[in-house]
């Protein structure tokens, strides 16, 4: 790598126009050679989800102009990375993944629901070092300005340190304000939930919907936790694995009875 | 509990049609007070998505008779859950929750692809009893007569034993074959990936598109985890849990110069 640069591979799920993307992009195309495969549309919300039982399309864009190779994809940010990593690059290795940068928060519990966090997690299960990036704004006029800076201290770090195999990065950064960011903070993922509320309204055909909303709950006061870390304007890292495995529990149901 | 039948909400991710969640339905209406809340249509590779940004839709169903309260949801699975747990159940707290039985085996890293865990999670998150269980057969034809007995021991057994707040369990009963199950094993998740291939196609219109195929790749042949157990006609199940902090990093990350 001393004689080339990076090769970055870079995905989102707020899709291929966002302005989270696009930070990203200029922030990382300062240290490596960028190839961007995203999602021709928001996926937000998408989880781990990958697409069967219909065909994926895959078209060059120039959203990022002329130097840098970029594709949409009508898939999810799972499939994106999957495209990119067996057509798009096929006998290129990516140095490293990243995603985002997404406009809203992927703390917490969130991680499991974010598209975000599912490309970068898809990374991680191929053995690739993968992050992914939040800015703690859920709003479309979101400010990224303050956040090129912390990307790349924290990619060129992932690159010269190398990350542990199967291991994804979840990076959120505090929004814009007039208090400065404290720093950087490793935490572990804080154990909450959203406590969800259901709008129901009726259609004009007089049918009835839903609205899913909610409101984060934080069952977790732990100062070691990325909601701690983000409360005191720090960036939070988490790094995240892909086995669910209780191992603590495997001796209890040992015991039960299941002969 | 004593003086009542436990209430059990089941879910699936191959639509409220499947015959795995009639299986599933049957085996628990033995047990306990059922209500059903299952995707109008095939789910299989949600992983944990949520739907935001457009509304959901529930109807009442009658696919499984007049006894057993059911809707249909224009949603994922985890949205099945929070409707019902939030909407269609409001005031009462299922005892249990049970998902699948999935066309298709959910072992390994399947776990965060699929939708039939998804909805046992999201059970989990909530701080509820859940259990996802797959039938390791992806035929439409699949013959679950097998799996009755097997998944009434496993929910009997949740519901005396109780499960650790948090929990959820991924079942994984092998096909139907000549060889008789040889029992049920406690299991880690095996460490694999999906080796994917994407297979290129012309359209009619001289355009191209992908399908996403790929084989599972086992890392892992410790014999202790899922895969080794299935392969030797054991059922096998992973105690689940939603905390993807590789905890055991966060010291060499603290090592890192992100200051």
């Amino acid at each position: 790598m001393q004689n080339e640069r990076p090769l970055i591979l870079v995905s989102n799920d707020d899709g291929i126009t966002a302005w989270g993307i696009r930070t990203l992009v200029e922030a990382v195309a300062a240290i490596g050679e960028v190839v961007v495969v995203a999602p021709n549309k928001p996926q937000s919300g998408m989880g781990h989800a990958i697409t069967i039982g219909h065909p994926l399309r895959l078209n060059k864009s120039k959203v990022f102009g002329e130097d840098v190779l970029a594709y949409e994809c009508s898939g999810t940010p799972a499939d994106c990375i999957k495209l990119a990593r067996h057509y798009v690059l096929h006998d290129r290795t990516p140095d490293l993944i990243v995603s985002g940068i997404n406009h809203g928060s992927n703390s917490s519990i969130s991680v499991l629901y974010s598209g975000t966090m599912s490309a970068a997690m898809e990374g991680a299960i191929e053995g690739l070092p993968s992050i992914g990036f939040s800015l703690c704004d859920f709003s479309h006029k979101a400010d990224f300005s303050h956040t090129i800076e912390y990307v790349q201290t924290i990619v060129r770090e992932a690159l010269i340190q190398g990350m542990p195999e199967g291991i994804a990065l979840n990076v959120n950064i505090p929004a814009k304000s007039e208090e400065p960011i404290k720093g950087i903070r490793i935490c572990r993922q804080t154990k909450g939930h959203w406590a969800e509320e259901f709008e129901e309204r009726t259609d004009p055909y007089n049918k009835t919907y839903f609205w899913l909303t909610g409101k984060f709950v934080n069952q977790d006061k732990g100062q070691d936790t990325d909601e701690w870390a983000l409360s005191q304007n720090y960036i939070s890292i988490v790094p995240c694995q892909a086995d669910l495995t209780a191992h603590h529990l495997l001796g209890t149901l040992n015991q039960w009875n299941l002969k």
